[in-house]
């Protein structure tokens, strides 16, 4: 019964069902019939002309956001436990030829207008110093918490007064719609958000992810850097058809409702005390004891510790209600 | 009837039921029981120990080798129309961190000691000038040649003697390999080559490409640089599972025979007066005029051409063999 | 007697009186009294507004110029013995991060808008391939000819209707304006060029080179890249007094017809059939046999060979008149 | 009354006596008489075999220096306010290809054993984040205090126990070295440090930084990095002439016990109380309000601001001994 990630999860019926169907003779890399519909599936969901890019992994939807953003010479504002700047490896210096990550502070992961505006304030404005020129926030967050459409439109008008590119990693993007039933328009570019990393991976995915700009322009330049760095795909219409399928019936969104409800009968079971953060989505970060943490594995819960009195569950869309349900009441138990 | 490219066939059966098999909740990134298991299974194939790492394309996998090849000022002598001179976007100099590629000319882009040699002896020795460091041969050559095993000797000899880095894109090693009924080794390590690049995309897989380091302290650095690159993807057991598939029952070898039989019929149909090089493995670039190339596709072939009075053919494991009779049949009767 | 390169000159008295003059405490890096002049100055040369930043070398100021006018996927047209591609080890490289080099050929190192567009033919517009995104030529050039202002200007149409960036690596651009007694601006912006670096330590600088911006708004990036560079010296004070010094009064033009006039006066004594390339500038290409070229270096002529049938002769603004007839008589003798 | 930095103050008359005897025809780069006698002088100076590379300014050094120390993938660990880290616009994570600064705190800008494992331990040792490859302090520091030669022996122990290499920022190395009378070897190679970055400029130079290896096999690759970064100069004999002119006589040593004695006096005219760090070199940040910082600047004294209540005063080799007495007087009379 495993919680540890929903990487580790399958993919869906849908999808393999998409890619058995794009198993045909067609044309290489993009300009397949499956690939050329991206863009217009894309703008379809947004409600405006986007362009959409699939790559296969958030890493490198994420370093082309970035480099599309932000200068070598730049620096990329995010969370001191953002992804990019904790489990990439370095990945936004390699893209974008050497920018550096601005590390701000926040609950659950989360900044605000005023945690981004102290830190451009500690900036001197010479050459000396490393200029900030793009904002990543990441939504649902490293710690399962959401932005919320007024808190991410917040961020994108101090972007837009500040004249810096907005990022968002969306590797839990449909996790963080679904928990809030809004218009995914308005966590993305009606609150100013330039360029997104949408994950479908963890959501019911193979390996499919898709980088969508709200200002189609960047997308040129992206198209060289995706090919240049080897995420251009000879078979690209296997990756469009999981995309597709995912979105076909807003799947992505059922998928996404599945993992959150599961991680919502942990948290009531948990109780407000044991959780470190509020469950907004499909993560938990739960207190407990070693004790504890090793009473649950010995009934078959595996997870991350997450320092020595907290561990980190994550459901999935394919989370099995039987594992949750043994999972709260072995919670509530402790 | 699409004689294109290798890289718009389907994946094959094998590898589908591989990726369903493998569609079960599991760990993530490499950690997977199948990802486990590549080392020793490529270990098995080259007959010795080496180290593997998946990745999603070939381009990645070739700037991945060059990187741990060739520091960033250095130089990789390639021939004048390799894949990583002509059709990769600069990946080389994205991945090496700016190392320059250095180009060599031979029939069939295939590359001898002597034009190698030639090269090194017009660059002087000083830190003005890019310094060779690597060198990189594709086999079967982008013009459909096949490099023997003592010719890639040949080649592995001068590396030594002049501290050269060797890489070979394999994007089509399979094809070289069953061309030759070859032990694999034979054109690899024993011949002095550090780093593969696998292909199996165009080979029937749908997404996974396998580098090789014949040299395994080489990998870990790579590692480092794959998920710095974005190519560590985090349900990696489905590339493993393609890559396992088709090294099961050297159903690898299967695909390429077939491949190379397709072409060799067609080789035979056009005439040796017609073919531009001798067609050794599954790619033929066949003299037509342009009426003659209209006349072909009014009768439903597609394919490249390739300059104004020169078509490229491409078969590949699914070529249907009604086409390539009927594709015979029509270059016959030009 | 040494002739072998300008590179190797003394600095002229102005330079290290104006160094002198500059030995005072000031403002550090360029806000001093000195540096802060070099926009005016470098406006009033080139009757127009224009940016300018010194740097301490030539390979650094094309390194700034080339990153400010192509993005890293993108290609530089240049001459194949164009200092960027032969003598900088890869600086293009490094400072573009990773943009390439494409090579035209062209009689005395010299490019024509038909190799250009050529060469711009020979390259597929899709994302495989390196896209040109500048030109950069020399002027003078490697082989001491020289670029008119039609020329330059024929080539900056070229640029302005292609979409490329236009470089003009005037490492000895004094040379050139000398030789043909033409306005700057004729060389240069009116001709369609973006930026220019403006060479001062071969023509009697110590060490300053200045690059020079035609479009202003580049610069401000530029300024950025050079701190990261490391060109950003942190007593700046002394390169602009350099700078200032040689633009006093046409120093840097005097310097250059001296040189220009040394260069003449053994050309003439050389005669046609002995010279390479017409002599525009201050380098000379004389075909001498191995034992002439050793009669020569017997007298105690130095210079460089350039292959087995060729010599190279630079001469300086501080040319010893002595020296120069006496080497002029030796060739006369030969 | 300048007392802003040490990088604004003049060059010594040695120094440009230097300059004016190297003001001859010679070999250009680094072939010449004078930079040919570097190693050497620093391998004396240092009790061992040393390679030394010249370079214009101290962040080329650091940049070089950190090349040559960490790869692009990995992570230097440095204070948090490092020169590298506030002062570079990016140039570590230019030169190196994108390696991250991971920061550390300590009093006075010092690190200690326990602070630079304490972040270690925060690394996980896995692909997916930053490992730290190499360990940059400054001594002096940014805040005016030394490292003594066991402090740095314990870090330098660290450094061999864990894999680090190990970098010194010596900008302000002959401040240190004066103000502890010891040998320049217990300082770096005997505490373990595998390359520094020794300051010239600052200390009387014109603009002269030498990069010192201690592992003289690092400085080939650092050679090809240095002529790529445009860092290789032309007339490298005038760098040369004003490093072997400061080593001479042990110049750079009077110079920087010149520039620490005038710190030492404004210390102790200003008192244990309203000094920020202890004095140990030539800067020292002193507690004063904003009236007080008022009332000395109406006398005629320039310097930072350093926050709304610190000042930072900056002493040099040819501080003038009346305005270091005056402002003694004057910070007396507050």
């Amino acid at each position: 019964m495993r919680f540890f990630s929903d990487n580790a999860a399958a993919a869906c019926p849908e999808v393999l069902a998409a890619i058995g169907a794009a198993n045909r003779v067609d044309t290489a890399y993009d300009g397949d019939a499956l690939s050329t519909r991206l863009d217009g599936a894309l703008s379809d969901l947004f409600e405006r002309e986007v362009a959409a890019l699939w790559v296969s992994t958030g890493t490198a939807a994420n370093g082309l956001a970035l480099a599309a953003l932000c200068p070598p010479y730049g620096g990329i504002i995010c969370h001191r436990t953002a992804h990019i700047q904790v489990d990439e490896c370095g990945a936004p210096e390699f893209y974008t030829g050497g920018a550096r990550l601005l590390l701000g502070e926040g609950e659950g992961a989360k900044l605000t207008p005023e945690t981004v505006a102290g830190l451009m304030a500690g900036i001197r404005g010479d050459v000396h110093q490393v200029q900030a020129r793009a904002l990543s926030i990441t939504n649902a967050t490293e710690y399962g918490c959401v932005y919320t459409p007024p808190e991410t439109a917040a961020l994108g008008d101090l972007c837009k007064a500040r004249g810096l590119g907005f990022h968002l990693d969306g590797a839990r993007f449909a996790n963080a719609v679904a928990s809030q039933s809004c218009a995914p328009a308005d966590l993305t570019w009606r609150a100013g958000v330039d360029a997104l990393s949408f994950g479908f991976t963890k959501n019911g995915g193979l390996s499919a992810e898709c980088l969508v700009f709200f200002r189609p322009e960047l997308a040129e330049a992206a198209r060289y850097r995706r090919k240049r760095a080897g995420q251009l795909l000879s078979k690209g219409r296997y990756l469009a058809a999981q995309i597709l399928a995912l979105l076909d019936d807003d799947l992505w969104l059922d998928n996404a409702r599945a993992a959150n409800r599961a991680a919502a009968r942990l948290a009531e079971a948990a109780g407000a005390d044991r959780l470190v953060y509020p469950v907004e989505a499909n993560e938990m970060f739960v207190r407990v004891t070693p004790a504890e943490a090793a009473a649950l594995r010995a009934q078959g819960f595996d997870f991350y510790d997450w320092g020595p009195n907290e561990a980190r569950l994550v459901t999935s869309w394919d989370s099995d209600p039987a594992h949750v349900d043994a999972l709260a009441a072995a919670i509530r138990a402790l």
